[in-house]
């Protein structure tokens, strides 16, 4: 543990604020979580009007006719519903990982090809999952890059702060 | 792409820190994201403690007495989980989205009204969800307007940095 | 609802910005984040190696093997699930409460060590949750510190920011 010295902040000193839109790594990293916030809502949007559109609910409050019933396990909904899911579970580690990324001032090209790159994968990532499944390796490989891309971030990062630990 | 000179951030300069406590818009998301992060812990704890309560275990080192089954697909905890889940899916991509929002140093009366607004949809949502159901469209409505609130965040966040495509 | 001149930021004021390398609070942070985030990733590879090493598909595009049928609802496949999805459940809020609390200016001797008490009580519950399961009450001990800490920053940051709602 550190001792309470370190802790004391350099308050008096001018730091830099990279959470700014003077910062081009900055608003590269705005533009593609903005683009990637988009395409989760849309997930969300699809989802609900294929239950509408194939008359698939699983809530009663849901139904309007009362001929309908409650449906689970629908494929084509539960494909929708397990590309969501996956991008819960890698896009929005990367949102954090990649918001304290920037702040540990990163190389300036580095940065923004790994945000434009995941960003794009990402996107492919739904495509040949939810909308047309296409053969493996593609739904492995978009999705391996936006891991790769958080993993590198993760351990820089944290072999940058490894002292703090 | 950009140049190479674009990339260079002007560190001399003094930007505005807009996450500060002496920035009212981001005091504004702190009060509601706070308000938002408990609400998503209690329905974490109230799945949990429904689960004991009708003793409803799905994994077999949480059976206390010998005499209970695992039981899968319980409709009044999948109703919790589903709503739990929505709130995966839509507070979580918010959280990011407002933050950098603000980081855009947006019209404050503007931002501050969004998140409050938000945050009260979010929480009848989960009210008419989870807790007492409600006939659509209540549910939908809730859902709605924090799903209109955060495409608005990301468009506009994308507008202003769409040159660092 | 505050008044239109409360809303107007201070912008000649220098404000100190906490989301610095100069913070050591935030360098403990991003320490303890990237460790949190290569846990949550190596969760999805487990899953996925898991899938491939007992053959074990939920999309038909998966099957290499024409005799492989698509299985779903496997114990072991399914307990990684779940571990994997109360990650997401804990520790995402807790990213988004912990990075607003840093900007609050909390000790930073206890905020250090909330990060590493939460941290490692979070790998702890993996462990003892996906990999090994130990009779209970280890994981829900392991579950309940991480709450606690979320659950204690909410609210002291919800009570420093009351006035703002």
């Amino acid at each position: 543990m550190n001792s309470k010295m370190d802790y004391t902040m350099p308050s008096t000193k001018i730091t830099t604020n990279f959470l700014t839109v003077d910062n081009p790594v900055f608003c590269c990293f705005l533009f593609w979580s903005s683009v990637l916030v988009i395409k989760m809502l849309l997930m969300s949007a699809i989802t609900g009007l294929q239950r509408i559109f194939f008359m698939i609910y699983i809530n009663p409050e849901d139904l309007i006719f009362k001929d309908v019933e409650l449906k689970y396990n629908n494929p084509r909904i539960e494909r929708a519903r397990r590309a969501h899911r996956n991008d819960l579970e890698n896009i929005l580690p990367y949102f954090t990982m990649a918001l304290l990324y920037i702040c540990t001032d990163p190389n300036p090209s580095i940065a923004c090809n790994l945000f434009r790159i995941g960003s794009i994968a990402r996107i492919i990532h739904t495509l040949v999952y939810a909308f047309r499944p296409v053969p493996q390796p593609s739904r492995f490989i978009a999705f391996f890059i936006m891991f790769l891309i958080t993993l590198y971030m993760a351990f820089d990062v944290g072999m940058q702060t490894l002292k703090h630990i």
